[in-house]
């Protein structure tokens, strides 16, 4: 059955859902696109709800069979999309339980970056992303970095969200944990060494702070070691995400 | 004497050059906010036209002492600001004419990063701020690769597009250029070696494609080698820029 009244109850449902603060409450998340989604099952997420227009319900059979799909009309669905032209395709998932505990594999090569206050979606969505190519443990998120689940982030993640543990977690609980198994701590600071194999090991965890204003200074003065991306140029810094990236390189040559 | 009206002619003027389209026709950049404004006064770009708040006439008479500034109300800079609280402080400048020849220092250190066709603003920029960073000699954009005075692009460089020239250039002319001088070519793929010191070399131009895409096949069979950032993880690829800046890093270690 196509539904095509705005106040069909699953339709006023899922529109509150798309919004991301309610969907957050639930602990559910709202995907729409078909790249978005297809990433999500393909990574074993399953679907709470799936959501399509009548032209895409042979979508819904192919990817979604085991769920019974609520059918709009193209009308209604532009009601809940957040785009200018939906694809008409859309799911509801449970959040990743990954956000717990932190992942310890005890093999000496975890690797982790702790991201302590990032706000943008994108730096965060460009650091899971990297993370999840150099075969991380977890990535760790700090009390104010901005929301894994917010739909730029997941987009910036090119499907990454759905390989590798985001945890959040204090300084306090990250300290606790590496200093508790001998994980080198590591944050980037102007008096810091290099970046050569003799600067770094493993098992490590690395910090990275905010995009203006960097590590806190407690943060920083409970790392063990400082280290420092060597640059010749005339720019005083790199973006966050990419400083992140140079030193997770770097780890993972070490693997 | 503070200008008003919405119809005072210089008022008109500004509100069309802070639209980008009619900027870019005549030649210039249109910068609002005190950080964006200083940057470019710091690297010595010179302003064409300052534009200030009233309460915001020391700003000028403190960074632009040499221009007469137009000095609006608060009421009349709000019609031209592109941001919902506005500092009151806008500049308009030339661009800049890094823009027409590609910079060669021919001590064999020169390095380039070739953007065949970047999208994303902020991939530009961040590009362009670790160009800045390594000390790299120019950045080559391709004739698709995104306008380099977007208002997004400049905020992602953090000033670093006031500090190295950014060309835009046909891929033709890139390897007329670089194969003319025994500049090595490198682009990005899957049978590519590794990023060790034995697979580089200087003066160095690497090509990065497009987001989505990749490079185009032409391009890539034009360079002389392949590399690849060696990845043990799940995601099959990194962020278009987080690359660019690996091999940047990298290839900056060989200066």
């Amino acid at each position: 059955m196509i539904i095509t009244s705005r106040d069909n109850p699953n339709v006023k449902r899922i529109v509150k859902l798309a919004k991301r603060d309610q969907a957050k409450k639930e602990g559910l998340i709202y995907l729409e696109g078909t790249r978005l989604c297809e990433e999500a099952l393909a990574s074993g997420q399953k679907p709470a709800e799936v959501i399509v227009t009548e032209s895409k319900a042979d979508w819904a059979k192919k990817f979604t069979p085991d769920v019974e799909p609520l059918i709009f009309s193209d009308n209604v669905f532009s009601k809940i999309s957040r785009t200018v032209n939906p694809q008409g395709v859309a799911l509801v998932i449970k959040e990743p339980e990954s956000g717990d505990e932190i992942p310890f594999n005890g093999d000496g090569k975890d690797i982790y970056v702790v991201l302590e206050n990032t706000q943008d979606p994108g730096n965060l969505g460009t650091v899971i992303r990297m993370a999840d190519a150099f075969g991380f443990t977890a990535v760790i998120i700090g009390p104010t970095t901005c929301d894994p689940y917010n739909d730029k982030v997941i987009r910036a993640t090119m499907g990454s969200i759905w390989h590798i543990p985001v945890v959040r977690k204090t300084m306090d609980e990250c300290f606790a944990f590496f200093d508790g198994r001998g994980i080198d701590t590591l944050a980037t600071h102007l008096k810091g060494n290099g970046l050569g194999a003799g600067d770094l090991k493993l098992p490590c965890a690395y910090f990275i702070g905010n995009e203006g204003d960097g590590l806190t200074d407690d943060t920083t003065s409970r790392c063990r070691k400082f280290v420092k991306i060597p640059m010749r140029g005339r720019a005083e810094s790199l973006n966050a995400a990419v400083a992140a990236s140079i030193i997770g390189y770097e780890l993972s040559k070490l693997v």
